[in-house]
């Protein structure tokens, strides 16, 4: 049988929402709005106030802030294609944040129960041999070797170096 | 600057005791006693009385049980060379058992506090782009075109295909 390719897929702002969490956080807690609009180029925490800008980390930290995060439009219906032909592994660098780690689990057995325990990695530095990684940071293509898609979001729009993806139905239109 | 080649180094039976544990967690619990000697070229499960053949599997789930494992005789020497020469992973295919993964991250941060989150990847299948890896599992080396170190644990004695290494005496003279 012949082996299919493997892909490696990011989770925050790729499968999973983050964006829209820390907006609503940050609305309820704070009745700080952060608007989408004016994020372009920009980290969302280079958005907040003065005296709010280092928050976002305890957020992050916090056990459950990873748990009901809304899966990325049109993720549910690309995902189980991409698993019929490519051997599809998620891959989040959460390593840093020790509480996300069993939230992200379950976050992914809920939302994608398909994907096989032994197809998902949680790393800091992003060293896969896969053949195609999505992704949102740059960084994780620092040494990357293989097809890198970058996928859209507010803080890597001025990027042009990367073929680039935004949003699932594309990463549908390259890779089926 | 040189790049440094990257080592991945597994977790249970290379830098951590599990088997200990188990002998140890046996011996309270069930007043059953397993000989290091009889383990030779079998698993540790195989060795236990009809009844008991399954419930490693709820010790390895249990929160704690990888918390306090005892350091592998001579890895706590060895590693900050390594670390030195190479860039070194902890690799360890943990996903299976959601509540190990906070318990190895503390354990890594008291015994090898010098590791980053960053060269800590927990996974399923061990998809690293790395140049040399130490495991005692062979499954690990399946699809791994660099150079594998056969870390020698009792379930592996009877495997000869591979490089081996006995212990971390040998990890250092063959790689420092």
């Amino acid at each position: 049988m012949e082996q299919k390719a493997r892909l490696a897929i990011d989770m925050d702002e790729v499968l999973a929402d983050t964006i829209d969490k820390f907006i609503e956080v940050y609305r309820q807690d704070h009745q700080t709005e952060i608007l989408l609009e004016e994020m372009s180029g920009k980290e969302f925490h280079q958005l907040l106030p003065a005296g709010l800008d280092h928050s976002w980390r305890a957020y992050i930290n916090s056990p459950g802030f990873f748990r009901d995060l809304k899966v990325m439009p049109g993720a549910a219906e690309v995902m189980p294609e991409l698993c019929k032909k490519y051997d599809v592994y998620i891959v989040s660098a959460a390593m840093e944040f020790k509480n996300s780690l069993v939230d992200k689990l379950d976050w992914l057995e809920e939302h994608f129960p398909y994907i096989s325990w032994k197809n998902i990695i949680f790393c800091g530095n992003k060293i896969v041999d896969v053949q195609i990684m999505i992704d949102d940071r740059i960084r994780n293509f620092a040494n990357f070797k293989g097809r890198s898609l970058l996928f859209s979001s507010p803080h890597n729009h001025l990027i042009t170096e990367f073929e680039r993806v935004n949003n699932w139905h594309e990463v549908a239109t390259k890779l089926l």
